[in-house]
This record gives C-alpha cells, sequence and structure tokens, in this order.
C-alpha cells in the first residue's frame, strides 16, 4: 500500500462519520464537533460584518464580500452534524428540542440559509447601509434558533 | 436600541476579529479556534469521501458531491486564521514555521485549493475510480502541509 493509501485509510478510520441518511455510522462526539467546528468559522465570519455593521471596524467591501460568502456557504454544512443520536456524546448547548421539533427546527435552519445570500448581496453593492440591513436580519435567523434550540 | 442590534453589537464586541490585513484588532485565541474550527469541518467532509474511497462507507453520488462541494468552500477559509501573532493564545499544534516560512505556507495552502475542485469534478463524474484519484491528491496536499507545519 503505497504511503499516501496508508494515510488516507488512517483518516477514514479516523473520522467514520456519515451525513444523516446514515446515521447509524455517525460517532456523536465528532459529529458534535462538526457542527461546533462550523458554528465557529461562522461565528468568526459574521462577527467581520457585525463589526462592520456596528462600526467596530472599518467598512472593507473586500473584507465584508468574503466573510459574506463564507458565511453563505457554512450556512448549509452544520445541519448533518445534528443528526439523530448526536444530543449527546461531547459537551453541547445543543437543547433536546433540536430532535424533538425537527420541523421547527428546520425552518430556522431554512431563515438563516434565506438570509445569507442576502449577506453576499449586500456585500457586493459595496453599500454599508446595506450590509447593516442584511447583518440585522442573519442575525435575527441566528437568534431566532438560538433562544429555542441552544442553552443559554 | 432595538433588541436585535443590541444583539448584534454583542457579536461584535464578543468577536472583535480581523482578517490578516488588520491584524493587529485579531484576538489569537479567536484566531486559533476559527482554523480549528474549519480544519474539523474539513476532517469532517473529507473523512466521508475518504470512507467511500476506502470502500468503509458505500458510494453515493449525492453525498458525495455534498461533501466535495463543501471541502472545496473550507479550502479557502482557514488561511486568515494564521494572521500573525497568532502562533499562541489557545492550543495549537500548529508550528512555528506556519510564521517563519510564509511563502512555504502559501505553496501548501495553494495545494489544497487546487487539489479541491478536482474532488468536486470527480464527484460529479458519478465515478468511484475518479473519486478515489482526487481523494489521494487531496489527501496529499493535505499532508504534505501537516508534515511540515503542524506538530505531530
Amino acid at each position: 500500500m503505497q504511503a499516501t493509501w496508508r494515510w488516507v485509510a488512517g483518516f477514514a478510520l479516523a473520522s467514520v462519520v456519515a451525513a444523516g441518511a446514515v446515521a447509524q455510522n455517525v460517532r456523536p462526539d465528532r459529529a458534535i464537533k462538526y457542527r461546533q467546528g462550523v458554528m465557529t468559522a461562522m461565528n468568526w465570519n459574521f462577527g467581520v460584518l457585525a463589526a462592520m455593521a456596528k462600526g467596530d471596524r472599518p467598512y472593507d467591501k473586500d473584507a465584508a464580500l468574503k466573510s459574506a460568502t463564507f458565511v453563505e456557504e457554512l450556512s448549509h454544512m452544520p445541519w448533518d452534524g445534528f443528526a439523530p443520536g448526536t444530543d449527546k456524546g461531547a459537551p453541547t448547548k445543543a437543547l433536546p428540542e433540536v430532535w424533538k421539533e425537527p420541523a421547527k427546527f428546520k425552518e430556522h435552519q431554512d431563515a438563516l440559509m434565506n438570509a445569507a445570500p442576502k449577506l453576499v448581496a449586500a456585500a457586493k453593492t459595496g453599500e454599508l447601509a446595506a450590509l447593516k440591513t442584511a447583518v440585522g436580519e442573519a442575525g435575527r435567523a441566528c437568534n431566532g434558533c438560538h433562544d429555542d434550540f441552544r442553552e443559554k
């Protein structure tokens, strides 16, 4: 076996993970760390935009567009990490409601995935006022879900 | 101040972060957690592809395309998290070489960003053999950087 394939094999064994559809293969601790990793990355990039919106950081069109694009991309990623059976296995602030009220949880996911492209559109205008509006909407989407589905 | 803006303001204050260009505003602990979060998310999604390539998980074109797309998107994200001054501030396996040999580190970043779109292209073919080849190349890109720039 080539060195590269030994490494890939080790990688696969070390991270036997799966999307929701084959949840029986998901290691809960890895799923929890995955979704937290995505949320941390989203938090950083949304933080860049929020700081500009708030005036805590000078407006910079390129930096705004980069972070908005990353937030939009990241907005699609965490959900597989909430697969059934991943309510425990590592420290998590996710409340049981995530798995008890999947339809409502999905509505919140959709709210974020609808708000995130507006960040990109606003960043493309180069107008701080547009960015502020979009940051407000995206912030409400984050907050709406965190209020009901994340431990305070 | 509206409730939403109170929240956004809190968010901005809690995550005063910046891209490399304004590194003086980066909180090292947040930058370290950001890059680690991105890497964790990349690991999960690359793990899905590696498991398919290795035969540890049934091949699934849609799941492969989703994870390949996420890996490609994520491949652009971690680098701002290695801003100057973020060599310490939270536990990190990043070696001092990241900041001592920026040109070589950039070469490794480029190798990953070049390999990742090939994962997407391979996933689109629906051919497991194509995916295996692309996973091999992307794995070498990951490994090449980790060998020199990450603590064992």
